[in-house]
C-alpha cells in the first residue's frame, strides 16, 4: 500500500454565493489547488456533494464538474453521505492513490444552498436521518440535534450557557480566515440571549447554511516533493457508520461511530489523543463539537464542556479545535465542509495558517460526520519532517 | 497494487417491488452474496443508487443499508453516477481492496423507483443530464436520447426497424433469467407497432421503470480460492467522462467516454474486443446498445446495427449481448443495473448461466453508462484457469 501526500490545496470564499452556479464554485476550488499543486495531468476527479441531486436537480455533478475544469474525459466519481461527503471523497481518493492505479486524484467537496427557499432547504437536511422514523414524524435536522442535547444536558447536569465556549472559539478564529463566512467575535451574553431555534438549542448553537468549495490533491508520498515544497502525509483515513436513527443506538450521547472512525484512525496511524496537535472538529451544533471531542478521546464522558471552560479548545490550548472558525463561523456548506477542513489542517500543517497558527504543528486531525453520527470520516495529516 | 477478485455474489427479483423498502431489497441482495462468499467478515460496503435522496427523501443510504443487514460500524459509502452508479459503487470496491487497506468489500447497488409517481420518476432521471441546458429546456431523458436516435437513423440512413433484433435478444434470454422482469418474447410486428415514446424511440426501444438490488463480495485474489471454488478476476477497472449535455460533445454519434473507457479497460486487461466472450452491453434504450457496440469496437460507425441482424448479438453469436435480459427485459433499476450486469457475467464466467451459458465463456466484458453517455465504467471480468 502506497503513502499518500496532500500537494495542492484551494478553497472558495464561503456565503450567500448567488455569483456563481454550483459548478462553478467546484472548478474555482480546482483550479486553485491544481495551480498549489503544480501538477499537469491529474487521473481521477472525486466530488462530495450532499444536496445538489435534491436542490439543483442535478445529479453526475462528477461529468459536469469535471468538464467545466476543462478535464473531460477524465474518470470522475460522486460520493454522498450527508455532511460527511467531503471528507468521504477524500477517503476514495487517497484509497485510488494507494492502490497504485491513479497517480494524481483531485478531490473536491462542494455546496449550494442558498439559491433555494428555506423548507425545501429543511428538507434536503433531514434527508441526513432516518426517513421511515425520524423525518416522516416531523422530525428537522435541528430537532434531531436539540434531542441529543437536551439528553445531554439532563444526563450530566450541564447549563446550556456551559456551551458558550464553543461557538465563541469558532467566530473568533473564524475573524482571520478570508475565506471565512462570518468575521465578528460573539460574546457570552449575546450567547445566551439568542433566538431559540430547537429548544435547547438556539441561534448560535448552529452553523449556517451557505454556499462554499473546497479541493485538494493527492499523490504518492514518493513522488510529492516534486511538487511541493511542504507535502502533507495522509497518515490515517478512517470510516465508521452507526444507525441512522437516534432511538436505534446503544447509547444515544455514546456516538459509537465517532469513537470507532477516530479509534481506527489512532490505530492506523500508531497515534493517541495526546499526539494529536489540533483538531478540525465538526461543530454542526456546539453540541456535536462536545459529544465528538468525548468519544474521540479527549475528555471523559459528560465533561467536553470543561474543555471550552478551560480554554483548552483556543489557539494556545491543550487542543485547539475549528482553528479556522469551524462549522459555526467559517461556514458549513454541507457536501463541501470535510474538504474545507481538510484544506485548514493542511494550511497549519504547512506553517500558513497565519494568525491562527497552531505554534509547532505537526500532527493535526480532521473529523467529518454525517447525519446525528451516523457516518464518520476520520483523516490524520502529518507535516513532513 | 493486488489483484482482486468476486468471490460471491446475489441479487433480487427486479419488477414493482412494493413489497419491500429499498433498504430491505438492498439487504436480500447482501445477504445473499455474503452467503454465497462465505465470508464472516467485511471490511467496507460501498453502495450505488441514484434516486434515494430525490424520490425516497433519504440521504445516508450507506449507513441505512449497512446497519440493517446487520453490519453497524463497518465502513460504508455511497456512490452517485445516475444509471452507472451500481458499476461505479462496484469500481471504488474494487480499489480499495487493490490498495491493501480493505480486504473483504461487499458492493450493492439498489434502486426503488415504481412507489413514485410518474412524474416524480421522470424529474428524478433528467437529472441525469445537464440541469442548466437540457431538463430546464422541458428535455426528458428519453427525449435527449431520441435526439441520438433521430441523428443516427439520418446520418446512416438506417429504419427504425432495423433496431428490433435488440430488444428481441433481450426479451428472449430474460425468459431463462428468474430474476428478470419480464418474461416473453418479442417479435419484429411488435417492434414495429409499438406505441411511440419520443419519435423515433418507442415502448418498445425501452428499458422498463422498476425496483432491485444486486451485490458481489470482493477480496485478494490470492485468497480467494479459500471463499469459493470459482472465484472470478476483476481483469480490468475504468471510467471515463463526457459533457452532460449533447450539444457539447465533439460529435453526438460518437460517444468519446464510451469509447475510452472501453480503451482504458483493454489496455489494462492487455485484451481487445475479439477476445470478448460476451458483453453485458447498456441497451438502457436499443439505440445506446448500438452506439455502444461501435464505440468499443465491435462494429464501424454506423454498422452496429448488423450486429443484430446477423445474429452476432445472440447467444451463440461472435458477441452476445445482455445475456440475461440486458436492462431491456431483465430490468433497469438504475442505480441497480451496474451490479446485475456484473452479477450476471459472475455467472456466465463459472458456467452457472444455465440455458443461456455463453459456451467456454472466459473473458466477459460490462459496461455501464450514466447520462447521455457523461460517464462511463468499464469492468472485463475473467474466469481464473
Amino acid at each position: 500500500m502506497r503513502d499518500v501526500s496532500i500537494i495542492g490545496i484551494g478553497q472558495v470564499p464561503i456565503g450567500d454565493r448567488w455569483d456563481k452556479p454550483i459548478y462553478f464554485l467546484a472548478v474555482d476550488a480546482m483550479l486553485a489547488a491544481l495551480q498549489d499543486a503544480r501538477v499537469e495531468r491529474i487521473d481521477s476527479v472525486h466530488i462530495g456533494n450532499m444536496l445538489s441531486s435534491t436542490l439543483s436537480g442535478q445529479d453526475l455533478l462528477s461529468s459536469l464538474v469535471t468538464d467545466e475544469a476543462g478535464l473531460r474525459g477524465v474518470e470522475a466519481i460522486k460520493v454522498e453521505a450527508a455532511c460527511s461527503s467531503g471528507g468521504a471523497a477524500f477517503r476514495e481518493a487517497y484509497l485510488a492513490v494507494a492502490s497504485g492505479q491513479i497517480d494524481f486524484a483531485l478531490v473536491c467537496g462542494v455546496e449550494k444552498m442558498t439559491d433555494h427557499p428555506g423548507e425545501e432547504i429543511t428538507a434536503g437536511l433531514v434527508s441526513a436521518s432516518d426517513a421511515d422514523w425520524e423525518s416522516a414524524m416531523g422530525d428537522t435536522f435541528v430537532a434531531i440535534n436539540a434531542q441529543l442535547m437536551q439528553r445531554y444536558m439532563h444526563e450530566y447536569k450541564i447549563p446550556h450557557s456551559a456551551f458558550a465556549p464553543f461557538p465563541i472559539n469558532a467566530h473568533r478564529n473564524a475573524i482571520n480566515n478570508p475565506y471565512a463566512m462570518m468575521h465578528y467575535e460573539l460574546t457570552q451574553a449575546m450567547f445566551d440571549k439568542a433566538r431559540m431555534i430547537a429548544d435547547p438549542i438556539n441561534l448560535l448553537d448552529c452553523s449556517p447554511v451557505c454556499d462554499g468549495a473546497a479541493a485538494a490533491v493527492l499523490c504518492p508520498t514518493e513522488i510529492a516533493r516534486q511538487f511541493s515544497p511542504f507535502p502533507i502525509k495522509v497518515r490515517a483515513s478512517a470510516i465508521a457508520t452507526d444507525s441512522l436513527a437516534l432511538h436505534d443506538r446503544r447509547s444515544v450521547l455514546a456516538l459509537d461511530a465517532v469513537a470507532m472512525s477516530a479509534q481506527k484512525a489512532y490505530r492506523q496511524a500508531g497515534l493517541q489523543p495526546s499526539d494529536i496537535d489540533f483538531f478540525e472538529v465538526h461543530d454542526a451544533f456546539s453540541i456535536t463539537a462536545v459529544m465528538s471531542l468525548e468519544a474521540c478521546g479527549f475528555a471523559a464522558p459528560g465533561h467536553g464542556v470543561e474543555l471550552g471552560q478551560n480554554g483548552d479548545i483556543f489557539l494556545g490550548g491543550k487542543i485547539p479545535v475549528c482553528t479556522m472558525g469551524g462549522l459555526k463561523a467559517r461556514g458549513h456548506p454541507v457536501g463541501a465542509t470535510g474538504m474545507y477542513q481538510l484544506v485548514e489542517a493542511t494550511l497549519q500543517l504547512r506553517g500558513l495558517a497565519g494568525k491562527n497558527q497552531v505554534k509547532d504543528a505537526a500532527i493535526g486531525m480532521a473529523q467529518n460526520i454525517g447525519g446525528s453520527g451516523s457516518n464518520v470520516v476520520t483523516h490524520i495529516l502529518e507535516r513532513e519532517a
